[in-house]
Parts: C-alpha cells; structure tokens; sequence
C-alpha cells in the first residue's frame, strides 16, 4: 500500500465479509470487526480490534463497511439499540455491501447523511470465489466524490466497480442483476427441454444458438451444466430466491408488475420443495423438468 | 461455380424465398420455380423456368426447396393435389427451408421417404437481411449423407450451418432458439423496466451488467434498443409469436410445460393489441410498461 493506513471498520464476517475483510488487512489497514457469533480465526488472530457492538466499531473507524445477509439486518446493524449510527461522528462513510432491498437503501442513506456522515451502497456480486480473489464486481450508489474517496478501498476487494447513480442505484442494479440472470436461466432450461423432449441432442441444439442472437454467458456455462447434470454450487436457488423477494417486493413498493419474475420465483421455490435449496441456480430447470416428468438427457419418445 | 449445375427447384419467393433463390441463380444453377401470387421481377426475368405448380417444380428438378410462411403451407406444396409429392420420382430430394411443426415435419419426412426420396428440413435464422447477404444460419435435420449432398447448396444461402440430427431436428433447434430470444428478451425487458422505475438510469445498468453472468447478446443489441426507443424490426413481433405459437403447439402435442414461454407469447399478444405487430421484438418492453403504466427514460418517482 503506498497511502497511509486507513481505519476501517467492518461488520459481517460470514463466507463473504471474511475473506473481503482480509483482502484490507493485507494491505495494511487498521480493521475494527464486529459479526454475529465467532470470529473467523484468521482475522482473530490478526490485528484487528475486535470490538463488542457495532457501535464500538462506528466510533473507532472512518469508513464502516457492513456485509449482513439481508434487509433487517443492515437495518439492525445501522440503526439497533447498539448500532452504527449510535457511535457515528460527523464526517465518517458508511459503506453497505450487502445485497439489500433498493427501496429502503433509500432511507437508510438519508439517516446516515442527518448525522453529518456519508453513505454507499456498493453491493456485489462474484459469491465466495469472487470474494477470495478480491475479484467481486461492485455496483456502488450514492455521491460521485464519496465513491471516489473509497474506491481505493473497493479496489482491494473487486475488480469490475461500477458508480451506477445515486442512493440505493448499486443496489437497484444488483436486483436488476438477478432478474435478468434468473429469467435468462429461465429462457435457457425451457429451450434445452422442449429440444430434448422433441427428440433432439440438446447438446447439439446449445451449440448450434451459440453464437446467434440467443447467445449468453448463461447459455455457454449454465446451460452445459444443466445438459450434464452438474448442480453443485456455484450460486445457491436459495440466495437467488432471497434476491428475486428483493425485487418483488421492491416492484410491489413501485406499483411494478414483473409476470417472468414472479415466474421465476415460483420455479425456485419448487426447487426448494424438492430439497433444492442449495442446488446450483441452474438447477432451476429440474423444477420444469418434475412439471413436465421428464429430464434433458432421457431418451424422448 | 466449380461443380455442373443443378436442378433446383423452388418453391416460395417472398421476402426471404427471393433473395435466396436468387443466391441460388447467381451460382450458375438452373432454376424451376412457383410461387403463390407473381414471381419477383429480377427472378422472372432470369433463366429461371416458372412452372405452373408444385408438381411442375418436383417433375423437372432434382433438389426442391420450400420456402412458405406456416405448416399448413408446406403441407399444401408438398401434398396438395398439385403438390410436389404429385410430380417426385424416386431420387430426388425435398428439402424444407420453412420454420414450421417439429412434429409434423417427422410426417412429412415420412411420406417423401415412402416415395423413395430424401427429405432435410433446414429452416432458418437471419431474417430478411441475412437472406440477402447469404449469412443465413441453417439448422438441418436428415440423414448426414443427405446433408453433405446439399451442403454446397446451403452454402450458396447461409454461413452457419449445422446439422443437428435426424428429421424434425432441425426445425426443433429452430424452435428452441425462438423460445431462448423470447425469454430473454423478457429477462432484459424486466431487469431494465424495474431498473428504472427504481429510479437508476437503465443506460449505466445496462452497461454494469455487461461482462457479468447477465451477459448476453440480446442485453447488448437488443436491451440498447429499448433504452434508445428504437422498435423499427429487425424481427418482427408477429413473426415471433407464429414461432411462440409452434413452440407451445408442439409443446402441447409432447405434453411439456412451459410457463414462461406461454407468458412471453401473452406479452407479445398485448403489444398486438397496442398495434405493434410489427414492432422489432425488443417491443416486447412496451406490453409490460403498459402492464405497470410507465416507460423506461420516462423520470421515475
């Protein structure tokens, strides 16, 4: 690191807040951590301050980073009995990377602002592999200087960091992010199945569109596992589906109607209802598949 | 041309049928031809010989092309009472370019081959367009040594050729590709509508998305035309929905499911309703922005 030592805070220490976390240690910061439940050996034993409450984190670093599972969560963190905003001083960041609801991003961001400080929403996207590799894209909203006052920051956790617009926009993106994957997924399974079902070689079909206009990344990498049965992880149907009731529930709050996506989320919950909770997202075809008992691979008749 | 000329016959000269038979001219090759209604200038004024029926066509040429709008159309040039299987003599080959049933293409392969003939269906993608430039993509199914005898033929039309498999294939990997365009179009329509109507400009999402697993040709080319307003065709909304209504027909006959296909077909039939049959299929948009009363680019509140 060739600037000086930053003091950062960072609340969320789970598959992703863990190794995003290390990434600043490694590069000299000085890390004030609070999570739910244990901390991760490695950062126990490094020189982080462990703190007893985010509070405690809010009132020793600049910048708090928060990386919680949902929308109460933040909400806890940020604004509990001992959260964020009680330790808060004028002229600290507040940087949310959690993957949280748009609509209340909103509201959380105009709390933190009354108290003199800033805030980001700056979710991601690139799961645990991407964590590990400080290869995360991050979609980041709020004021185009803040961003630019953190992103050397972003910069040891990502690779791919975008300023999408202003409060609750990276996280209005990364929503957006997951509609289009999941109803592309979507379009990929019914595709190889109605292929498969009329009798031809589905392997065949996804070569012969590679390369025309129903060519997507979705097609080359989800679809190749969805014709070789491989629905190991990758992306849990289960955090998908906790994205999608982030979008629906936004699209309600917006007066939004969105038909594929409600779709969609039905297919996963009947993932789910088959045990499928933590299948690969692609696995979403299989839900198709037990509608229609049959399965890309069997021999049609 | 290297090789003797062949006698080619061609059935259907419309707005893709013209131009490629035209390919097929220019090469050297001598054409027999009939088609519904009056034969293009460039063609009848050509060495093309105009016959007075399908069954002219089959009795003089040893390769015949259909080329015609819908399922019943083949069936009538291919068995009607003046129709192609009326003029065959054993050898010959019947090679069917339409988009058309999968299931019903298996029977009318069937039938040729009882007479002693050859039978690929090679139905198409690239539009108008690709028809003209001869950059069609050609999706065959039949026997390998059939379609290694009329690949140089192909070639004189199209670029991307492949052979999926047997009869009916080729029209399958049709149909699938249409039902993959269709959904995915749906999938950037939601993502970008709930984008903005979230309130973050759907031109820097769009560009976010990029790169990620969300990627796809139809989130490039035709997600910039729904930001931009551009629905001039490109493909057309009705013309979809013929391919959407093959999908859920064939769909129905192999007893399958597919939900969201028949949703995007309902989308397509509301933007029919707005009057935009002729709308590019991007258009698809407009029928949900009508659907929750707002338009992408208009400000959200």
């Amino acid at each position: 690191m060739t600037t000086a030592p930053l003091k950062i805070g960072f609340i969320g220490l789970g598959i992703m807040g863990a190794p995003m976390a290390g990434h600043l240690l490694k590069a000299g910061h000085q890390l004030y951590v609070y999570t739910h439940g244990k901390v991760p050996e490695a950062i126990a034993t490094s020189t982080a301050t462990q703190c007893l409450d985010a509070k405690g984190v809010a009132q020793r670093a600049d910048i708090i980073i928060t990386m919680v599972p949902d929308t109460p969560d933040v909400a806890e963190a940020l604004f509990g009995d001992t959260g964020v905003a009680k330790g808060l001083t004028a002229g600290k960041v507040v940087v949310d990377m959690s993957s949280i609801s748009p609509v209340d991003t909103k509201q959380f961001a105009r709390k933190i602002e009354a108290l003199g400080c800033d805030y980001l929403d700056a979710p991601v996207s690139g799961g645990d592999v991407g964590a590990r590799n400080a290869a995360l894209s991050i979609m980041v909203g709020g004021k185009a200087e803040v961003f630019e006052r953190i992103r050397p920051v972003f910069e040891l956790m990502g690779k791919n960091i975008t300023r999408v617009g202003g409060h609750g926009d990276g996280q209005t993106c990364k929503v957006a992010n997951q509609i289009v994957v999941a109803l592309t997924i979507n379009a990929v399974a019914e595709g190889l199945l109605f292929a498969a079902k009329a009798g031809a070689d589905p392997a065949k079909v996804r070569s012969a569109l590679m390369g025309g206009l129903a060519t997507s990344r979705i097609l080359d990498i989800l679809g190749e596992r969805m014709i070789n049965r491989c629905f190991d992880p990758g992306f849990r149907i289960a955090l998908h589906q906790k994205d999608l009731n982030l979008a629906l529930g936004a699209a309600r709050s917006l007066g939004l109607a969105l038909p594929a996506t409600s779709n969609a989320q039905q297919l996963f919950s009947a993932c789910v209802a088959q045990g499928g909770g933590a299948w690969d997202h692609s696995g979403m075809v299989r839900a198709l598949e037990r509608l229609s008992n049959f399965e890309i691979g069997q021999a049609a008749n």
